[in-house]
């Protein structure tokens, strides 16, 4: 035996693929910490107190190959029929090509969300496109760059509503033909806010009740309906029109905006988004220009650079709730970007003809189905529909449902003697044969021409999708070569760190995203019957079960379909055990002064009242006005919301003091999980008192960021939550639902899983330390050049730094905008600017970062400092220098210069690579242009051509 | 029913999303042409008379849902066992990130063979890697970058070594202990040359009789023996001594330059390459320095740019067969560029250490089997071995195999009484305990330390993989950006067209690319039994069912790995036929002067004597001179080689009267199927007279190019040839196999049946006429412009054209490489150069090109024109212009310039996108520094940093 096997573990996923910084590279980051090893920046950087007493076991960690092996007998698990239950839900192609390009390309995945509008100049546009299709397609002025689904985006509509409605009525009506669990998720927003639902047909509403009326478009079961009558009846009473609507089914139909809707709502899910057993999918709203302001969510507008030329960028930021905080009406913050492109591109691929004829297709096939059993002597509910029927069957109920299964059809269970169906674009004569079957119906899908079956005044008689974009030629070659011309000119996590803060920009890996294309995982309805989904229900109790280790909690809810999302569920849980113990009065929320801005606007939708805590110099909270505060409001006192770390990224030694105090006064603590990637493995939050947090499986589990969605905001409670957890948005027992599936987007869950398979418990806390001891090397080696704020005791950070840079502004009239802006000639994106302090930048590097790519951020941020004192020193002008024009561009290149510094020194600045540099497609993009001359739709198509 | 349903069909495949120019554009076309319709362009492009009869049959095409679904039911016939049949093939890990980022990312596959290297670079330094890591492992000094399998690199380097050899012996050596196809391989391509073969163990080798010997290690059956002795025999007399040898294996044991060995093969398939039925998987070919010159394949080197910074190339291009036609030794052209591009990754992921760590992990199993086995009292044929044992089971041969395939293993059918295993980087414990079982052990892998079973002179004493690059950080994140840098750095089908004559750069569509991912294709052994692979053999079947259709023959064999290999195949066939007719002494091949440079070298390889006949001022074959050549040698002809339509892109009116004189005087004619692409659907090769022909799959049928490589050369032969086509390797009964496995790279194939299926006959038909038309679009545009060499009788050329710039260096000096480089100014890859007619730019668009992109292409061409013009005029400097410093870089940008041209005018001329500009990562490269000064591995790492 003449050797002895080398030490390396080749597949050890934690440390060789996840965690950035090698055992070398880390060895000198120690050097430079001046620490002798990780354990003891550790023990310097968090408090012992705080430390949790058991390491993570999650058994031993599997390869990727053994992940991609287990993940495959669990996805064997899941049975995918064929399912006709549509309730919003509907198989979809999806364009391989964008499969390949957008899903599963990282340069679209590992996007962050476009507020850097320079570099994210490619999925802005993608994003205006989808903007234009809902605007189009509704019949409405505006539309906003999606939101978490058409539940949610209902219930937002519903308070948009009150917000703009001059009618000062407290009811709102539903039409009894919405779906049900867009009914539940607006009766689970209503309640707090004092908004009093009343649900019924059309044709009774009373519209001097109401603020605003909802109307499903094609109903739930089918039936079409003008609603035009109503809406002008609500107009009268100075109430809104609000329809959600199928965006297929208005391929045919009259539009939203044709029947004088105020706005429109709607899921884009059968626009090529996988089924995926509830998520994630874009939803949409669309709305009259003159509610433009009130409307949630984000919208891409188009502005011009500093030269003058088209750019686009996230317009009207101010309304939302991170400058609204606890005035805000909405916490919309994460949106369903990367679903929104895809559903967009959808589009793109099949233009106004394509998605008019897939319509058509849907439509021929129902009226055949429909004529099918009709001639066989069903009865069909409905005269006229689009692609859904109702049929009773009378008592064989279920006798039709299980005949369905057994011929791989899931039909609809539609109160105690119907059966529902709804085709969609995936639905081949086989299936309507099958449907047949299992009616009993032997026959084949021989008449091919059927005549349709739409009511003549609901015909759609507008165009849409005119923009040439929708008119590109649908060839493979030039649709691949637009979505890569696009993703070219963003910067994504795939070129460069993105050293956001509270961001966690880490790796997502590709053996973490192979497993969501796979059709096991994709297909399945969110409503399907549990036994077709038990690999589904495997992998959601083993992640919960993770993850209450990992946290400390007791019970897991998945419903949250983003950190927002989880805030506001929780809440509404603690709220739920405050009512269930007779303390339903308790209404005050202790939430400190750098909180998350999601953090008041989220306490708003329950109808709490915040009271905001101050904080000490340190950023940390201020423990003697927490008191005061809490015993002030101590009889009212619903709990506090903190965040841990906190967010100067400081692990503060009183968290468990804090808690204590909102638990004397009868509160409940709210820990806002945003930086659980300071925790994992080191620290639970259950054990620091904290009743409930929610967990952002799109930062700390390594859900990608998509360019500003998906996300995902599951939370955890301790066991006296646990009843109150949100209910099955079907099946509302108790708490009310927030979302429109059980799960939330549980297509996204394998991601997480994975990476806790992948990573082990050790792993898992390996990469806690390696996040710590990354942003440590960075505060260290800026240092000198900067003021770190905020540090703990040792002089550490957790996981994240705050670099001061409002100095400058009066040394040399630099501002945190220039240094970000120049950050885009060293090839970064910028960190996170003005948050939680004005005029700074927080960084975030995360785990995933090699010390190399952090060398090449701090070499960019100190040449940065050194431009910073040339003007300083009056060594260069201060209106003219590098800071002032950056981003700089290959136009600037191009064209003349008259600059007082090189064009090598504007362009190739410290960090900045050479042959592989990163060139932003736009200068700096003017916000203010773009806010006064909004337009949020596609240009006319000539300024796209950029060939010449 | 208001409304008739729309005429646009959504998944019209061939249409809407294969065929480059919409209904529109094409209309648009047809008027710039004056012809009609798209009818009117094909009767006057293709004579009447070779027009086929009936139209292609293929039933409805699938849309690619059917075709998904459909693939999906076919793979399941394939029964994924796992193999330790080894003998080659090995089952491997593939790192999920290359997977991604590599195999399925267009940017890579879609790349075109690196001619250009200016628009090359990325995939030159990931194939300098994969060079790096091969001479490191072989300890030999120079290697090329890839071959099609081990068994046709053995073959080449016997061949290299009869050509080098002093010695004058005609015999050669095997091995008795070399891989059976491997002998097979080498025995096929010997016999028409002549090299008598000897087959027999190391020690009793006779080194006078023989040139060259060549050696196995391990040896198939898994011994281990040290090869210096017998190396140094061959050297004492003046022949030269192989080994091939795995790659892994070659990370524990002694490397073949440690033994004296002058040339080292092998396949690198388990480097992260799945097994796929067979292929493709780069082989590797590495020498001595001083046989450089002689050795075949493509070699990357290192040279310099026009400023001087560091540029890679291909090297030492004048030993290819495209210069040396029927001098050439070897008629290599495509190589497995993407699969090498992968097992080069697979060490830059890994690293020596990981590398070590795999082949020890390998080892210290095979170990444990090894010890289970003998403990219940089996022996072992070998005392030491790496991965692979050999058990004698007397007469439980049969019964040990089929416990094997009961226990989920197949194992290796060893002579008639012996067991081979092989085991590999995915073994688990749980293999290893049901090897056992299925030798009736019950036990548990529970050693997990043995001692190792290496010969102490047989361990590894060097070091290896010493480069930085193998020394990264070797995190994910750090992976894909380097991965995703060298991409950007490169110009691929995914963002520009690339119009070379030839080579048919179509679209790779997304849905044809997916199944080849699938586990089910992937990780079948070539020699598994044939029950495992029926989803394989429906799916062969049926595409040569389709190919006959589509070609006119009778037979197809899918071995030929490449349109070379085919060509091989082909002539092989023709003189296996003749001799079995007694007429063995026919012998003379009659070949046009402007064949494919690999005609000439394929009649070589068979032993024929190439006689070249004229062509006329159109291009087409002189008819006389044909025929009184083929009556010159009218006994010993053995055939012509002609391409259809002629290589001048014409359809030649004479092609029947060439087959049959060519038959008239006994021979048999071989048809170059390269330009398949302006036939399919409306002529047939076996119908205008052709006996056999091979077809470029990777070429018509939508193989990708994957940087050079894989392809596809299968041939179809009428059925007096079908008992002559190539044997299964493993089972030579008759002609002699070609390839290690018998389909060649099967894993390929389902790309190439997709593509079938979803065009379907029609639409196939189409794409053929699509071809034609853009083809003639760019003559018609150009025309005027330029002079478009060879047309038919009424002017039109067809599926390609020649545009003659001979002029241009005469009346300004412009070169045809001035122009090609140009064009990467405007967003092109050039045209292929100087072939067939030198100075001149072959255009071959391909249908998948939309009319806008031929438009670009011909806006850039009309311009340089222009600038030709200038220069021609004396306006600007005849060394100092555009065309001169083409392509112009970033670095010219930011630098000084004094040219007389502006900044605008160099970077941004007709054609260049403006905000998607591709830049160019160096300036022309210098081919003559690079072979004055060839560095054919990875120069030091300083070099790459390219931040700073």
């Amino acid at each position: 035996m003449p050797f002895q096997p080398t030490e390396y573990l080749p597949y050890d996923f934690a440390n060789r693929r996840h965690i950035g910084p090698s055992p070398s590279e880390m060895a000198d980051m120690f050097n430079a910490l001046g620490v002798a090893d990780l354990e003891q920046l550790i023990e310097e950087t968090v408090p012992a107190s705080i430390r949790q007493k058991e390491p993570l076991e999650f058994g031993k960690p599997m390869s990727e190959r053994e992940l991609l092996w287990h993940m495959r007998q669990v996805a064997k698990k899941n049975n995918v029929v064929t399912s006709l239950i549509g309730q919003g839900y509907h198989g979809t192609v999806t364009p391989p090509a964008i499969q390949r390009n957008i899903l599963e390309n990282p340069a679209w995945y590992t996007a962050y969300t476009p507020y850097q509008p320079e570099i994210s100049q490619g999925r802005l546009e993608a994003l205006l496109n989808y903007q234009t299709m809902i605007t189009d397609l509704t019949g409405l002025e505006i539309a906003n760059a999606s939101l978490l689904d058409e539940s949610t985006a209902c219930a937002e509509a519903m308070t948009m509503a009150q917000r703009v409605a001059k009618s000062k009525a407290k009811g709102f009506f539903i039409d009894e033909n919405c779906h049900p669990q867009n009914i539940a998720v607006m009766r689970t927003r209503a309640e707090p806010l004092g908004i009093e639902i009343i649900v019924g047909k059309p044709e009774d509403m009373d519209p001097e009740q109401v603020f605003g009326a909802i109307f499903q478009y094609p109903g739930t079961y089918g039936g079409l309906q003008d609603f035009s009558a109503p809406i002008e009846a609500l107009h009268e009473a100075k109430a809104l029109g609000i329809i959600a609507a199928d965006p297929m089914a208005l391929c045919l139909l009259k539009e939203p905006g044709a029947m004088g809707a105020d706005i429109a709502v709607g899921s884009t899910q059968r626009f090529g988004v996988p089924m995926g057993f509830g998520g994630p999918h874009a939803a949409y709203m669309a709305c009259r220009d003159a509610y433009k302001r009130a409307m949630p969510g984000r919208i891409v507008g188009v502005s011009i650079d500093a030269h003058g030329n088209r750019a686009y960028r996230l317009s009207l930021q101010t309304r939302e709730q991170h400058i609204r905080r606890e005035k805000a009406t909405s916490n919309v913050c994460t949106a369903q970007a990367l679903l929104a492109v895809m559903a967009g591109f959808y589009a793109v691929f099949h233009g106004p003809e394509g998605l008019k004829a897939i319509a058509q297709r849907i439509h021929r096939k129902t009226v055949r189905l429909a004529k099918g059993l009709e001639e066989a002597g069903f009865a069909i509910d409905q005269a006229d529909f689009f692609d859904t029927i109702t049929v009773d069957v009378g008592l064989f109920q279920k006798g039709v449902m299980e005949a369905g299964i057994q011929n791989g059809v899931n039909f609809r269970k539609v109160g105690k003697t119907k059966i529902g169906i709804t085709l969609d674009e995936t639905t081949r004569p086989a299936t309507i044969e099958r449907i047949w079957r299992a009616f009993g119906i032997e026959r084949q899908d021989f008449d091919l021409m059927p005549t349709y079956r739409l009511p003549n005044n609901l015909i759609r008689q507008s165009a849409y999708l005119q923009h040439d974009v929708f008119h590109m030629n649908r060839a493979e070659t030039e649709m691949m070569r637009y979505m890569r011309r696009l993703a070219d000119r963003d910067l994504a996590l795939d070129r460069a760190m993105i050293p956001l803060g509270s961001c966690t920009m880490k790796l997502n890996s590709a053996a973490e995203m192979m497993p969501i294309s796979w059709p096991e995982f994709s297909n399945l309805h969110p409503y399907c019957p549990a036994d077709q989904a038990e690999g589904y229900e495997e992998m959601i109790t083993d992640l919960n079960a993770k993850l209450c280790q990992i946290t400390g909690y007791d019970a897991i809810s998945m419903q949250p379909n983003s950190g927002a999302q989880g805030e506001y569920a929780g809440l509404l849980t603690i709220a739920a055990y405050h009512r269930a113990n007779g303390q339903g009065h308790r209404n005050v929320c202790l939430i400190p002064v750098n909180a998350h801005g999601t953090n008041p606007a989220s306490a708003q939708m329950v109808g709490w009242k915040v009271v905001v805590v101050k904080c000490d110099d340190q950023g940390s909270i201020d423990l003697d006005d927490f008191r005061t505060k809490a015993e002030q409001h101590g009889e009212n006192l619903a709990g506090c919301m903190i965040t841990y770390p906190s967010t100067h990224g400081v692990f503060e030694e009183t968290v468990q003091e804090v808690c204590e105090i909102t638990h004397k006064y009868g509160g409940q603590v709210y820990i806002d999980g945003a930086n659980m990637n300071a925790m994992v493995g080191l620290s639970r939050p259950g054990d620091l008192g904290g009743d409930v947090s929610h967990l952002n499986l799109h930062k700390t589990f390594c859900i990608p960021h998509g360019g500003g969605g998906p996300g995902m905001g599951p939370i955890g409670v301790k066991s006296h939550l646990t009843p109150h957890l949100p209910s099955h948005p079907l099946d509302v027992t108790g708490a009310g639902p927030v979302s429109a599936a059980p799960f939330g987007s549980p297509l996204l869950l394998p991601i997480s899983w994975a990476y806790c398979l992948m990573m082990g418990g050790d792993g898992l806390t390996q990469a806690t330390k390696a996040a710590i001891l990354n942003a440590n090397y960075i505060a260290t080696r800026l240092s000198g050049a900067y003021d770190i704020l905020y540090r703990g005791k040792s002089g550490r950070v957790a996981h994240e730094c705050i670099v001061d840079v409002r100095p400058f502004e009066k040394s040399a009239g630099v501002t945190v905008e220039d240094i970000a802006k120049r950050l885009i000639d060293c090839g970064f994106h910028a960190p996170t600017m003005s948050w939680p302090v004005a005029g700074t930048l927080m960084v975030e590097p995360t785990e995933s970062e090699t010390k190399a790519e952090l060398d090449r951020f701090c070499d960019a941020m100190l040449a940065i400092r050194e431009e910073i004192r040339a003007i300083e020193e009056g060594k260069i002008d201060a209106e003219n220098n590098p800071l002032k024009n950056a981003p700089h561009t290959t136009e600037d290149l191009v064209g003349d210069w008259d600059r007082p510094y090189s064009r090598e020194q504007g362009c190739f600045p410290p960090g900045a690579f050479r042959v592989d540099k990163y060139w932003p497609p736009v200068n700096r993009v003017d916000n203010a242009y773009g806010d006064r001359h909004l337009i949020c739709t596609c240009p006319p198509m000539e300024d796209y051509v950029d060939a010449e």
